[in-house]
């Protein structure tokens, strides 16, 4: 069964050289990189090369910023947790945005619950954050300001280089959750002034549970996993070698293929939001087009369910989500959405498009025909555009 | 280059089922198993089979009572940490061994420094904690007991069976660190008596970076990764598939072969045992003879430094450690062998002999072989010996 994989934001498929990489890397039954014979020493050359490669692609002035983890999450929990106990004598204020992922979110209520204070600033319409609020926000005791790169359910990318030259000003840390930017977008760490910054594989056509934390150096910021020496004592626990050499090999490929990438994702874009009107009405445009990523489109359909779009089209073979693959099972209204002002009806007509490289022309224009389709039939049987074709003009 | 590996304890070879278990998902695309539509179904249930496949290895009495994790050192902070946070309003005071492996030593660490209070028990001359010890050591205060199942650099194995039944008759929540015991040894969590459980991929011929948590239903544990709702709510993040396809396969040869792979493994252990006082005199050995594991024997060799022996078997082709490769690059004598009473200079000279199904008897012969040169080299130019030898007897 070919299936049309429109949910790109979940879960990308892992491109041929990758599955190469990994598949040598299996064969070859590496040792552990931390034993100090020769099979330790094959194992540990192969670990840093792939860290070389990770770094460049986000211009790390050393590989050893780059501290391998488990993926998106436990970089993000590393880096605010680890800042905040760190840094807890110094002041227990913490600055972050309405519309952050989950994992930041919930590291930044655990800590709350241990005596932290948390600003959380609104982002306008368009669902971006004022670099000025947050140049008003930090006070003597703002210990980390903490804004997504990009979100996951809208795309919309934020002024973190503004935000990067306040934080640095007043000498706050700054760390940005970039996991659906990274090798996505170009992304130059020293060029945008963050201390910490959150990033998974699978964006780039890495395996997923794979991610990397860049802390420049000199930062300040405990282990979240305490043990063992690994990863220049910054992340205990033996590494999961054939998971980072696929993240290696991929980092490499999205350094080399960029530009090519970004070209044919923009295109795919624009050939969806120019189609788009052409097969619905109705809709609310959640994507900030001047700034957001290349690959994602955000959508609320008036009058039905984003849910049962995705159950229809999912029987059409094309597989799209509503929200975040984090937040599935929960009924309320995405907390982004919300934060761009959309009511809760519509926020729960949404859909989020996202596609890759391996997404044709074809692939949107036959998702545009079923979604035409299902739109179509949902709202025939929708007590609310019933409710609203029946209302005078 | 055909290497002996005698350091199965860092690193075990993954087995061929193993391999192509995960070059099959590596090939399969699996999409994120937290997704609503058929792809993220399909994932799901292939990540369900595997956390089935692993429950059966420990006898869970629900598959849902595994969470998968990074591995041991992921497994073992999310214990600690989880319990001491989510139980702190009960009490502050944890029990632990001084033979413990630096996850746990450094997650208590952390809990210290946060207020917490740590009542830390010595093992006898054969590496082992007294259940009795246990019992005094708990107040009302205590709301954990963490003592690991076996040793990673002796291989001794715990009473704890009776300590379960200490901390059962308690209501102090128990966790043992049984890394390098899971899948090798069997491991029966109802029987035993345990509450969490920490076990990781690797000691069964699984992928490195890969392990899991065991939660008895109703255990009250807060996640160590905040975020989504993955886990069922107990480990957020999106899971490393491919590498659990590999820990699940692994999991079903382990629980398949597990009687066969122990008759295989004593009897290299015996033949190591039996054959080592040919080749070599003057040692300790550390190992618990009755109460070990059958693939591991440590020896501290008098007059000479471990390290030196390991390197000078590297040239020979034969991978040895001297402790953990967790700690790796410390100059201190291994807390474990102090513990045991051995003096800093006879700890300096251990040799951490570890070993698997794929290791031949010849393979044993060869490093005896090997052993007597080094140990027999380095003795003639050890002051410590000649001044031994010249003494009157």
């Amino acid at each position: 069964m070919k299936i049309i994989n429109l949910d790109h934001i979940s879960s990308q498929p892992l491109l041929p050289e990758v599955k190469a990489a990994m598949i040598e890397a299996i064969n070859a039954d590496y040792h552990n990189p931390s034993s100090q014979h020769k099979s330790g020493e094959q194992a540990a050359e192969v670990l840093e090369k792939a860290r070389e490669s990770v770094a460049q692609l986000i211009n790390c002035a050393l590989a050893k910023e780059i501290v391998f983890t488990s993926g998106g999450t436990e970089s993000v929990n590393h880096a605010i947790k680890g800042v905040a106990l760190a840094n807890a004598e110094k002041g227990k204020h913490i600055i972050t945005s309405n519309i952050e992922h989950n994992a930041v979110i919930r590291s930044l209520r655990r800590l709350k619950s241990a005596g932290f204070n948390v600003t959380s600033l609104p982002v306008d319409s368009s669902g971006r954050v004022n670099p000025q609020y947050v140049a008003e926000a930090i006070t003597d005791e703002t210990i980390l300001v903490s804004i997504m790169h990009s979100n996951n359910e809208t795309g919309t990318i934020q002024p973190i280089e503004d935000i990067g030259k306040i934080a640095r000003a007043k000498k706050v840390v700054f760390h940005t959750d970039a996991v659906d930017s990274v090798g996505v977008v170009p992304i130059d760490v020293q060029a945008i002034g963050v201390d910490l910054l959150s990033f998974a594989s699978n964006p780039f056509y890495g395996p997923i549970g794979v991610g990397g934390l860049y802390v420049r150096r000199g930062t300040r910021v405990f282990p979240l996993l305490d043990g063992g020496v690994q990863e220049n004592n910054k992340r205990a626990g033996a590494e999961n070698l054939i998971g980072i050499i696929g993240m290696g090999k991929a980092a490499e490929l999205a350094v080399r293929d960029m530009d090519a990438r970004l070209v044919q994702l923009k295109h795919l874009k624009n050939k969806l939001l120019t189609e788009l009107p052409r097969y619905i009405d109705e809709y609310i445009l959640n994507t900030n087009v001047q700034h957001s990523l290349p690959n994602l489109v955000s959508v609320s359909i008036k009058f039905i369910e984003g849910e049962s779009v995705m159950l229809m089209l999912d029987d059409d073979d094309i597989a799209i989500s509503t929200r975040s693959a984090c937040a599935t099972g929960s009924l309320r209204a995405s907390h982004v959405l919300l934060s761009l002002g959309l009511s809760h009806a519509d926020a729960q007509g949404t859909l989020v498009i996202s596609f890759g490289i391996d997404t044709t022309e074809d692939d949107i224009l036959s998702f545009l025909q079923s979604l035409r389709k299902v739109v179509t039939t949902l709202r025939e049987i929708s007590p609310l555009y019933s409710k609203k074709t029946a209302a005078p003009r």
